[in-house]
């Protein structure tokens, strides 16, 4: 589900941005705490280990594996990857949000175009939004878990009422090797030409609106299909994964607190903190941005912050008709505005 | 309220940046001095504890813990983590800016191609404009919580002349459990309609345009429900925030000057300063960036920098009144120009 | 005005680089050479204070001031605060100057459209172009201080042609409290429909097309007013020329060549050149980056690279009234072209 | 082929991350294996030259040596200019993937537009299909070596049933010093035009939609041939190869354990590993970086993440002649669907 | 010439990488071995003067020097610079590449929409398509030099074929302060709705399409123009190549290798080299880096990796002409497909 956070930041104050930070939901605190437990838990086994049960000799070769991690962890450049990591990833997702396919436009024109309140009219009216919103519905079965888990079937589908039996009939009888997609929507045009030959459609023109809008939506929807099909190389986010997990692997030694009375150690802490302060700090930040990535790399998926792929169909629906259907007729009379003169 | 500022840096000479710094309204001045005191007194807080009340031991303890700090500031990567993210919330703010929703293009269109001073063709286009501006009023009502506050129901909108009573009972009669922003753009689209067949419209053309231009200015508006409904990941948000507070609470130790007269410090600054005059300059940086951040990431909240999204309301609606049916009638005659040969 | 340089540079050979460094219009030397020069004074005259006036303890002290700055100068991250700056300053710039409105394709569609050589069918092409540059007009006026400082009232624009004494009383019978750029838009676009009515325009889909133009242009118009309504905020752009003051500030001391018999200096410089080159290059780059930010963030401006905004309306209406008037019926005649077969 | 892996990061889990690292096809290990076994080796021949081979005064030459690699290996701005590469390569990458040629909205506009089931009017159909699938298999027999491979010569490409004999000779009969990519655009665009003189076509409007699909189709995969034409400079390229690379040359060096009994090392490790860890690590990341960037490169090719250019050809006449012919009469029929009250 | 290297990188393994960096046309040894060869002189120069000329009090002066050198080279951030400096570069240079101006899209228009294979409609047809051409013409004779050297005056454009003297002398014909560009588009249009009025064209909608391909391609080519008049301002590029060359300046004296018997040297190396190695690599990559920039900042100059402007010239009329006029006529008959059921 989407987090929205928008109206407690209005104001940038000390206080609302202080507030922003104990959410739990979507937070950062959820994204890092299971893993932050699990390297704390090594973190201070190793430091057991170093304190109570090394002899000289062996605390020695401790220090100097801290000494040689330490001096190492600098190679591994985090920062600039995670943050060109980052930028690319939402680029995409915010690409993917904006063609996420909201159905108004197409019915605000079938609404506007398809005259009248006959059955008939109804029916194609209805029945053109209901063949919109079943491209959705198709296509989201395939790249959202969430939504595959909902309709895991097309019969569940049919029986939500986004097709009606006959309807799967003819979606069946298309024998193609490939996905099909397609077949509400040449429903759709094809039944927007037909109102236009039975006169519910008063011009060319309007037909061509009509097709446009349903063009550009299912233009849409397609680039999704193709965002789930071509991922970010998978080389790229292996990457940065192992990167993250390399340095942080490297870290439970490097951050161990060492001190010596026979020798003189270049990594010495200047005091001996038992806990790790700024290394928690610091996991907290890198896990955290490297969290936001993952969440956002398939918007379509289970994270909190994942795009509420079932609430849009669902929405789409019920709205479409509403507009198509209820809303015509009810339009209120033209009169005289306040400011008349 | 924006802050202008375009016409004082007309030419980039010294001095008018210089006067630039004086301005207080949405300067950094005012984005910072609380915090920044606030951080100065603890500051000084602990510079008194070290300088008057601790004995030798603890002094030597408050040494180290200023080295240790000193020590892990550099692990935090401040610098890039607020440049990625600022670039990412102006990317943001501008496209927002630029789907704001300007009456200009409809009221336009609505005045050349609806024809007649009869009082039927004058209510046409003053409803139809006003529909239009109703979207925007209604959409800003829920992501501005300033619009919301001079429109806290629906009654307050109908009594500015933003709709009529049957209008409102019209929006009323819709049963939808989903926000329905859409009723006015439907009712407008349908009054265009409406006008064709009455013949106040000349042509199809024009139809498709009027149609065109509603569905271009709802769009740009329902964008901005999507930016608000779909903000950047609040783990990304809450990261830089805390990152950028846990590097002053560092700092608050780091920056202390320490001498000691018996042991060599490597963090004794070479003049002892009792003002922190850089940590100053630095937190007013940083402090500063965090704030744009801050201030842009909901820009139609209650900050100096942010959109005046009431006045685009009432000018909008002044305006397209003012176009669609003060300015009809009075165009100049047809006249040979001045350098008619 | 505009500094072209691309002929310099068709090759990107050694000399025609250097050629390039040698100029002075526009260039950074004249950006800088005030700020140096003014930087240098001071330099020189603490620098004069310390080799010649101070006793050998005020030296000391003086040293450790060096040393000081020279240790913060380094938490001040100037590189990637401007390098952030100047790529949205120019991506801003850019924008501004693919929108500053050109007249070619308004006139070009109205010289094709618009049909005949009768006084009145050339009188409706004439005003129309004259009332799209007119928008302009209005626009600059009050977003350039050039335009502003040429035409500071209505009349001088009126008596430069851009309208007529009965438009400028048409103009003045609106009453509006906002600004009325939009009348000179109504009025083309109203002529166009009147050129239908009156049989000029031969087709709808010509009225459609022509007023797509009048649209697209005063768009890209209302864009540079949102441009000047809307800057970068304010704190963003205080926080960079601060930030790089503050710098050169600190770098008066910390750039000192300082020696010492008596005590060792880590800031000791190997040599005593009594002349800070590096510094000096160091400014004119920096100073030299901002200054590119500082002219770009009001391209409407008076600077060097500022655009030439009186030579575009100029060349709008000259080149508008040729295209729509002189070279109307000028066509070649159909021929045989030299490789027809 | 294409490498999809976004299901599997439905939820941002550890677990579902720890297993996306131990794929094989297109990962990173796979890219960089044979890379790295290479360097360990050059790497461990030179550790058995300093253990076994040398003797005192050589050990001291060697330590030198690696300690000036080590010196210089840090001028070397490896991660930046990766960085600002892969974002170039990666805009490019995308941008060719938007416009690598669907067929679908020309398909579905030609089913709905052109009407009946006449034999004349499915030859229609699925010729002007067909032209616009020929088009993209030119292009792409010029660009892909894989869609070159399967399609060596003209005589293949008809024997694929993408044209007919006939058609052959008519592409033949055209004489031009350049590429002919063009010609069954133009057969596709006049088979618009008899159609709608033939009654096919019903309406002028449909013509100029259909004819706009064209465009818009044949546009993108002309863009496609730009970016094989010009891309990314060469210098550009030979540079990110060339620095990477000299990276790790120097790195065999510098990243030796060396120890000396005899005098005092700078670059002694603290410990002595046999196997230099780190820069393993390392390796992977850089080379794994850098193979991302030379896939993406050439996404036409024969890599394991470039695009699946054969089976897009295959798709689009298999699923195009579906949909402008198999689909055509099987629509369902109008009924009340499951809410209609 | 555009140098085309893709076919090359069709794999990404290590040796087609390899063999990459072998190739001289347009590439990073062709673009910096001059300059190379230079430095190297001046450093050899200098280091032959140390090592042989000096005594040791000079050569003391020396070593300081170097140490001062190589101290104040990290003051300046070339990396940065260049990144933000290229990624300007080649945004820009894209931007051109799209609008380059491709006849393709209304040679097919034209050849679709004008019908008949009559004298005067082949006329019209060539006619209008050589217009087209003639702007591309004229736009680059004042942007490229190369066309500027093909065709130093309009009679060289005539004889070319380019337009014929009738039409030359109606461009003549026009009087105007401004370039006239405009003049062919007008002509082009023109011949467009005159090729309606006589019947060549059967419906407003071809009108519509035809003006909209003449718009948006003389649109593109003005894009050109406004590159050329606008280029990056020119303290940027002055300031990029002044950093880059004071670097190298610097590194002259920085790089040397310094040995001294008689004091310790920080900035001695740990071995004596005679060849730079690692500053030639650095020198190689940053003047690699700076050369990309500079060619593309005018990319239609002499560089290697400019754009073909002449081959395009040519290859639009050529290719042209045969869509308009030679393929017309000469489609395939409308077939069954090797599919047809």
């Amino acid at each position: 589900m989407t987090i929205t956070y928008t109206l407690d930041v209005s104001t940038s104050s000390f206080t609302s941005f202080t507030k922003l930070l104990f959410r739990w939901r979507g937070s950062i605190w959820k994204s890092v705490y299971k893993e932050l437990i699990l390297w704390l838990v090594f973190y201070f086994g190793l430091s057991c280990v170093y304190r109570l049960f090394l002899n000289k000799e062996q605390r020695a070769i401790f220090e100097d594996v801290v000494a040689f991690c330490l001096k190492y962890t600098d190679f591994i450049p985090l920062t600039f990857m995670l943050g060109f990591f980052i930028t690319l990833v939402i680029t995409r997702w915010w690409d993917m949000m904006r063609n996420i396919g909201w159905i108004d436009n197409i019915s605000l024109y079938i609404a506007t175009y398809i005259q009248g309140k006959s059955e008939r009219a109804r029916m194609i009216r209805r029945n053109i939004l209901r063949y919109a919103v079943l491209i959705q519905a198709l296509i989201y079965r395939d790249i959202s878990i969430k939504v595959r888990r909902r309709f895991p079937t097309m019969e569940t589908l049919q029986a939500a009422g986004f097709m009606s039996v006959k309807e799967m009939e003819a979606l069946d009888s298309i024998v193609s090797p490939h996905r099909k997609y397609w077949v509400p929507a040449h429903w759709a045009m094809t039944a927007i030409l037909r109102a236009r030959q039975e006169g519910f459609i008063k011009s060319d023109h309007a037909v061509q609106d009509l097709l446009e809008r349903v063009r550009s939506y299912r233009s849409s929807l397609a680039l999704l299909l193709v965002y789930d099909w071509v991922p970010i190389p998978l080389v790229y986010t292996q990457m940065v994964v192992l990167i993250v997990r390399c340095y942080f692997l490297l870290a439970l030694m490097a951050r161990q607190y060492v001190t010596s009375d026979t020798r003189e150690l270049k990594t010495a802490s200047p005091i001996d903190l038992y806990f790790p302060i700024v290394s928690t700090i610091q996991f907290t930040f890198y896990i955290g941005w490297l969290k936001v990535a993952e969440a956002l790399l398939n918007p379509m998926g289970d994270d909190d912050d994942d795009f509420e792929v079932n609430w849009i169909l669902d929405r789409n629906l019920q709205m479409g008709l509403s507009v198509v259907d209820d809303a015509v007729g009810k339009e209120p009379p033209m009169e005289r505005d306040m400011f008349w003169e």
